[in-house]
């Protein structure tokens, strides 16, 4: 069997604490069962310092050379005033890897809701498609004086249809239902949103479809999340919507998320930032780099029998208490960790010992 | 002593029924106290079914000659596939009037923090200054084919500084800070609003400031609302953040805002649209309506004492429950009304009487 091979890329901040994290509950899962070699580069802001650039070469050469990139975060404010800015790796990975798509799940169970701001009423699960290698974040022209700046945001059919195609196919998995937002009632790209959307949509007959604006959808995130299903939007919408969506579950710290493209590798990475202000205290949550790791076994790797592993562990340690600060616990980064990697280790003891 | 002109826009869906609620109520207050004409002109979808346009010219004229301007709502799916869309009409109208400062406050007092979705710690009051006549709701080149859109979104210097001076001016007689969002990680324009807000905050030596990105907002509004005293955005990002700000009060339908220039006319309306599901069935909240007939008394006709009689009257209107299905009551839209209009008159009485 081939071994894979997964990029690392730590970043900056809180990045490399999560990453030795989730890398060593990646190594307690994958014992016998899993053939991986790891390629650390240099990503972000430490690229920056270390090669002057945040995206170097051999950076890009080793991720299109591997089989999945495991991402951490990037950014902070040492590199505020630098000409090059850590963001502008993580923009310029996504478009040289082509993940057009980037998928964020939004997942509120009864046994989580106490950790959600809100009122709930009901479950809440929901996952947003994000465009990610268009729109306004890659547009041109795009130009910069003291008196004046342009943004362009630009959107050629094809680039809505694939993504249009994944979002659709993925609710046939779930609950069969997509909503498109967007602001056709102003802007020109939506209205090429809402046509190319259409056509897509039938030719999946069994998904039911509908349009909302992004503003009424901001605000029914918090009144009625329960609704939603799958939501396809623009790069920039999307980019607002989704941390909307992870506030609401009150642990921004436990969601990751998949950035593909149509082939080549896979990216997975948190959701949340590089946290610089709680840096190197062992107090970030470990859990949304872990559950990307989880993603990635299942997306990239067919490991679903692994990922379910970790992920079993995951809710058992968040339902003994055992968690970080932002969820209101007092576990660090390292014993959140080792409570994982403990969890995983007496069940399959109990399954070896059940099967003598 | 002048007359006072306002145009009077009610618009679509339940546009009339609001504007109706709105009048009675000012008509109740001003007796012998304050002397106006009303313009009512027809604006939006109706202008379209009785004109051909959504802004029709003498309806602008109107305005244009009017002391203030009092819209309720427009839009419905009735005008879906008419060429032209009611909320063209809006857009046309606040570019036309140079409203370029749209205001639009979220408060939520220990009184009504049980409308919240939220579980709030704090009280909450904050005000958005949301640029509104330019940015990408009006930037050219605007294309549109089968194959590609393309929207801009440009900002001159001037069309930031002016905003940026109505915020921190409006901060001096609040808490004195002001909150720029944006999204400098990416966006040229983000950059350029940062230096000329970083300009204009050094004129304001009493107001501290801050900067953050929108989708860190778009969470933040969420954790932590009460961190905010004015936040100060491009047009984009401020229609879809007042709108989840507006939700987080839970009673979308008691917020008013203010557009306005620096000259001419400015327009009040509320936060909510045209509702058509709902309409004409006298169940739509008066409120933000008639809170707009407040602001205006204030802003532009300096009657803070005539407004401040409508503000005590709806609280204690909504204090004694007298509230529509939005904020889970079963009042209709004129008992509501005619509750307020009682408080009002009766206060007047008992003011009468202890002054013999
Ligand atoms: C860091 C920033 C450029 C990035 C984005 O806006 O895409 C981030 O907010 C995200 O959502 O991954
Ligand atoms: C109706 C629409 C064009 C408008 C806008 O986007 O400005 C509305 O959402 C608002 O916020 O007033």
């Amino acid at each position: 069997t081939s071994v894979a091979q997964i990029a690392i890329l730590a970043g900056d901040g809180v990045g490399p604490e999560i990453m030795t994290a989730a890398l060593a509950v990646l190594k307690a899962v994958s014992q016998d069962q899993f053939q991986y070699q790891l390629q650390a580069v240099p990503f972000g802001g430490i690229a920056i310092d270390q090669c002057g650039e945040p995206l170097p070469a051999t950076t890009l050469a080793t991720c299109q050379a591997s089989d999945a990139v495991l991402l951490a975060a990037v950014g902070g404010p040492k590199w505020d005033l630098s000409p090059q800015r850590p963001e502008a790796g993580l923009l310029a990975l996504r478009q040289a890897l082509n993940l057009f798509a980037n998928i964020r799940p939004t997942r509120i169970t009864e046994a989580n809701q106490h950790y959600s701001p809100l009122k709930l009423a009901a479950p809440v699960d929901f996952v947003i498609f994000r465009e990610l290698t268009s729109g306004i974040y890659f547009g041109q022209p795009r130009t910069f004086s003291s008196e004046m700046a342009v943004d362009t945001m630009r959107y050629q059919r094809e680039e809505i249809a694939r993504i249009a195609r994944l979002a659709f196919q993925f609710a046939t998995t779930r609950s069969q239902h997509v909503t498109l937002v967007d602001k056709a009632n102003v802007l020109a790209s939506s209205r090429l949103w809402r046509q190319v959307v259409a056509a897509i949509a039938a030719e999946f007959p069994a998904v039911t479809y509908d349009t909302k604006y992004v503003d009424a959808t901001a605000m029914q995130l918090i009144a009625h999340p329960e609704q939603f299903d799958v939501i396809l939007t623009a790069n920039l919408f999307g980019d607002i919507l989704s941390d909307e969506a992870a506030e609401i579950t009150g642990s921004l710290g436990t969601i990751p998320s998949i950035s593909q493209g149509s082939q080549g590798p896979a990216l997975y990475e948190p959701i949340h930032g590089s946290a610089p202000d709680i840096a190197g205290q062992s107090r970030a949550n470990p859990i949304a780099m872990i559950r990307s790791v989880a993603l990635m076994l299942v997306h990239s790797f067919k490991r679903t029998d692994l990922a379910n592993e970790i992920t079993t562990a995951i809710d058992a340690v968040m339902a003994a208490g055992i968690v970080t600060p932002d969820l209101g616990g007092s576990a660090t980064t390292t014993a959140v960790t080792a409570a994982i990697i403990n969890h995983i280790q007496e069940s399959r003891e109990v399954y070896a010992t059940d099967h003598v």
